[in-house]
């Protein structure tokens, strides 16, 4: 990396490159990077030593050459300067991890069995809740209606059989990766596209909080000291989980893993321990009796309401078809296979939790939750019931990580295809993509902060944007089908028909049924989302067509000399550099001093006339002692005088030795900066003092 | 105002001024400020139509025409633009009223009986917390040591009269207003000076947090259901104080008199109906028997503490010396004739407070407070009562806008002085310091947040540095009767001396007793306070010194065209400008593309070949994505090939239509001038793009 300084192809000065001097300095060096450019330029045709290219290769230490007129920036301009920047790149490194560059990203490939743990987390932990919601609803019809959960758990099942083969044929139509985005804007075009993106955003908000609400509530359920913390517990698993995906997460499907298959496994053995305690022991323990009283008849619109509510147990779903990329090959099929288990063990576990929740008479209270009595019920209070407890609370705050890596990547395609602002394509350090990853993170902790981290509080407002986006994806599938007729497509068309039709008629009960407890406000904030997605698309592409430049057409007319104006608070050092480069750069300067002292501006009056170095004064007399207002308008004044050139505000600015000394200076300066950005027509120019001392 | 277009002498070019038709045009106008202007120029020498004195006269509307080179704003100029400018200003004239201009700030003179209101009203409201915070610690020692509260009244009251001759001797010498700082800047030097100013400083923060939740408990003892909301109150008080203030204290004399003179006579009147009721009626009410048993023996050591707390009733005895300019004439000997007054009043209302307290057995408790137990032990619980509550609760208010008008009065001199930052000597709409008033708020309003409003927490933090001041005050005082020697400088040398000894010691006495309990802090603060002053004096020196231009040794070389480096991010029209007025200013310009993505730079090379204007490409290739880092490395390896040019960047920016669409463009360039800001020797020049649609 050395070395480079001595390079004979720098001419030091700023004239045209010299073409062959410049690139017979590329053969000394033949890194992999250098190798690629050239393999690049051969390809792209680009001739070394281009007429209008200069030599503007530094032979700093801080980049690596690279053909003629394009440079490498190596890490060693990644160096912090000073000890405030040493300390902030540590204190971020430790967090965050050293930077990774653009070519280190890798697509990872994972088997089926770190696949089911990576994808099914979301799906896999909201069977610790499902149960519980559904159990809320109906406890208002009486503890006898408590029974109705068995049916009502039937019908989710039935669903999840439906939902998962309409996903099935997904997977084999988009191998590419099949969001319910991606897939309607290629079948049914912007709007609808829209509609989905718009509902699962606010979904993976909600998922996160309420998956961390619900691990919360894990925790509280077996150590109810915590209770009066569990708006702290939330927002500190959320702070973790940003910091981690901000780190990246290519570790990720290892973390997953575990509490994965724990959580699996503790249900299973959980069931099985009841099923031999129940059907060899003949126990069947009993929650403790409590004679609820029914503040509601038992009526078709509740047994609906329930189901609407336990329905949140098919969120997560579309994660698997969304992923496709990252199986091992044949990535398709074994897609298909994951899903096809994954909806086999959720199926069980919500099953076998509703059965053992009525067989046991548990009643849904606020702590502990109901997965946490069975666990108790059936284990008694030793250590395999807090091993249950920690199993649960892991996977329910990992299956909030799922939506910490669907939330940014689809923001990314929104991005990508101009819906949403650019910052959200930026990948940070990490390659994660950050601006999605924090703006998540800060909804979803306004979001538990504001609902006091209580998952029933949540629950309404979820699952009717996962619905509408199911039912947008499906509904792509049958246009998909119609239009291609591949062969079996009418079989296809017949299943993700059924699929659109069913959610779709699930999203409406959903929305209906729980629309006073909350629903409402995602029905109002869904079309909200959508119109802003489709106002900032409208407005990039307006602002495309405005500045799209023909090469043919448009030439660079340089500017006439601009009209310079220097305000200045006095005579001395500090504003010579900036008047120096006033009439560096124009002949037409005026000094402009504003002040409400007539008396010192006199002073200052004398003393220039005293210096005359031939720079025009103006003292702009403010009686209201305001500073940018009377500037406004004498550079109006100005520019109305000569329309046709540019006027350039030249701002002195003192730049103290030390951060503390900033607040001492530059205050007028920082004002005036400030609105003159917002002034059309003028270009503002910063020119720097350095204090000495 | 109106027809100033047509002006004759506007030349509409860049070259230098046709002095007399300039001044022509000046006769067509005789408003009273360009007499005044002409005046003055008279005064000074000027000549109209000085050499370098380039044609700079706008012709808008927004200026009054003045002598050459100089031009007034007029009122004018503060119409805001745009319909959110529009609002913005007349929501800040409602609550802070029109901008007055710098001509209409006049010096009001008011008479004894407002100016007693005006500058007593701290004095006389500590009346209303000293006695309880005397009884509060005596309590300590059980209900029997309570009646040493006569006593230590009694030495207070002596001490109030020491304290009040020396500062007539004050008045006297110092008619033009003789606060502390300014009195021992006089005569003892800086570091005195700062130590007086530091402890006024912080002690005026903590007049406005003892007086507000003072104030906040004379409420919540008449009403207690707003006890839980005291916190909200006291801030809501301060709030209302700073916009108060904001708005100017022109009309604040009337405002005053009013409570001052209220709370006096509720007072008076209570001690009449006490006398009455007990000397007449021989009813002598008793406050609820509680025995208190005794937490601590009664030592030197806890009645010391208790005369210490008790020393509070002494602070603001130094604002009227402070205020001497605000009397009618004679200045002096009706400020004098005022301070005995309100020596006088406090005396009365302070000594006859402790007094039925005693006789009342009253016990101090958290809430209702001692002047509330004894306003209805008099009055019982009927309309009178809560009269004196409103009194004492608009006095103690009041009293902490005296504060409100010292602090930023002593923050100019400060400013002016060069110890405080110069935003501290500003003027704002309203000629108020804002500033300081905003500092204030913001301090007092934390403080009071922090202890909860409670009087009580506060107090061991109070009153220590009233005293360090009284002592700096008086000692400057015999330094200036010891140097001067006039007429009857050994008596005025004894009466301060007397003075500032006795101060000297409450002032360790008040230190040391209350150190453990909240005193250390200040003890602490003060000397830090100190420290902080004089740097920023010694830096602003410092500046003053490096930047010091003897307009007979520097004169203003031209730079040599600059080195331009224009970041894009791609070939549009958006850059075309940023482009066209680099080219205008240089011949050297280079533009260059940092990006981690090569396919897209090759596009962007290819185009710009194509088009082909002169102006050599550099391609930045950054693998880690990172943007400043290697712009800020290439300008600092251009800035190393030619030294002595600057290095300008030009930054093309986007001015969208709407102000939310600021969000969608720029980020990047915000980041960038962030970092260019910090950079030496770089000139940073915005120009920008206006989105037409």
């Amino acid at each position: 990396m050395a070395g480079e300084d001595e390079s004979p192809s720098r001419d030091g000065g700023a004239g045209r490159s010299v073409g062959h001097a410049a690139s017979g300095g590329n053969g000394r060096r033949r890194n992999e990077a250098e190798a690629h450019l050239e393999r690049r330029e051969l390809r792209t045709g680009q001739k070394p030593g281009e007429r209008y290219v200069r030599i503007v290769r530094p032979h700093a230490r801080e980049f690596r050459r690279a053909p003629e007129g394009h440079i490498v920036a190596t890490e060693r301009v990644l160096e912090p300067k000073g000890r405030l920047g040493r300390l902030w790149t540590r204190v971020k490194r430790l967090i965050i991890g050293p930077p990774l560059s653009t070519a280190q990203s890798i697509h990872e490939r994972i088997p089926k069995v770190k696949a089911l743990a990576v994808f099914a987390s979301d799906a896999l932990s909201s069977s610790a809740y499902a149960t519980e919601e559904i159990l809320l609803v109906l406890v208002l019809a009486g503890s006898g209606a408590l029974n109705q959960t068995l049916p009502i758990t039937g019908a989710i099942i039935l669903l999840l059989a439906i939902v998962a083969t309409s996903y099935r044929q997904t997977i084999f139509a988009y191998p590419g990766g099949g969001g319910s985005y991606i897939v309607t804007r290629d079948n049914l075009g912007d709007i609808p596209a829209l509609l989905a993106a718009s509902s699962l955003l606010t979904d993976y908000v909600l998922t996160v909080a309420v998956s961390i609400s619900a691990g919360v509530a894990a925790v509280t359920s077996a150590l109810p000291n915590l209770l009066p913390y569990q708006v702290e517990l939330a927002l500190f698993f959320v702070l973790f989980m940003t910091l981690a995906n901000l780190r990246g997460v290519r570790e990720s499907a290892t973390i997953f893993t575990l509490p994965t298959y724990l959580f699996i496994a503790a249900m299973l053995l959980t069931f099985a321990a009841a099923a031999v305690k129940m059907l060899v022991l003949g126990d069947v323990p009993q929650a403790e009796a409590r004679p609820v009283v029914a503040e509601e008849p038992l009526t078709i619109f509740l047994l609906l309401r329930a189901f609407a509510s336990g329905c949140a147990a098919l969120t997560g779903t579309e994660a698997i078809s969304d992923g496709v990329p990252a199986f091992k090959e044949p990535q398709a099929k074994n897609a298909a296979t994951t899903l096809l288990w994954m909806g086999l063990v959720l199926g069980v576990l919500f099953g076998g939790i509703s059965l053992l929740a009525v067989v046991y008479h548990v009643l849904p209270q606020e702590n502990p939750t109901v997965i946490s009595q069975i666990a108790r019920l059936t284990w008694g209070d030793g250590p395999i019931f807090y091993l249950v407890q920690a199993a649960t609370m892991a996977i329910l705050v990992l299956a909030a990580n799922t939506a910490f890596s669907d939330f940014p990547r689809l923001s990314f395609f929104l991005a990508r295809d101009g819906f949403l602002p650019r910052q959200f394509s930026f990948r940070g350090d990490r390659l994660a993509y950050s601006t999605g990853i924090v703006v998540l993170g800060l909804l979803a902790g306004s979001l538990l902060a504001i609902f006091h981290a209580d998952t029933h509080a949540l629950i309404p407002l979820y699952a009717v944007g996962v619905f509408v986006s199911f039912t947008c994806s499906q509904a792509s599938m049958v246009k998909r089908w119609r239009t291609r007729r591949e062969p079996g497509w009418q079989r296809g068309m017949v299943i993700n028909g059924a699929g659109a039709v069913t959610t779709g008629i699930v999203a409406v009960v959903i929305a209906s049924t729980k629309f006073m407890h909350g629903a409402w406000l995602i029905l109002i904030l869904i079309p909200c989302l959508v119109t802003i997605l489709y106002s900032i698309h409208h407005h990039y592409q307006r602002v495309a067509e405005e500045l799209l430049l023909d090469p043919k057409k448009v030439t660079l007319v340089p500017e006439t000399k601009p009209i310079v104006i220097v305000p200045i608070p006095g005579l001395h050092l500090g504003v010579l550099p900036a008047l120096a480069f006033a009439r560096a750069i124009s002949d037409n300067v005026t000094a402009v001093h504003i002040t409400d002292d007539l008396e010192s501006a006199d002073r200052l009056r004398r003393q220039w006339e005293e210096w005359d170095q031939k720079v025009p004064l103006v003292i702009i007399e403010s009686p209201y002692r305001f500073l940018r207002q009377p500037l406004l308008a004498y550079l109006e004044a100005r520019r109305e005088d000569e329309p046709n050139r540019l006027v350039t505000v030249v701002l002195p600015e003192f730049v103290p030795k030390h951060w503390w000394e900033w607040m001492l200076h530059n205050q007028s300066a920082l004002r005036l900066k400030a609105t003159l950005l917002f002034q059309p027509n003028t270009v503002v120019a910063d020119v720097p003092y350095h204090l000495k001392r």
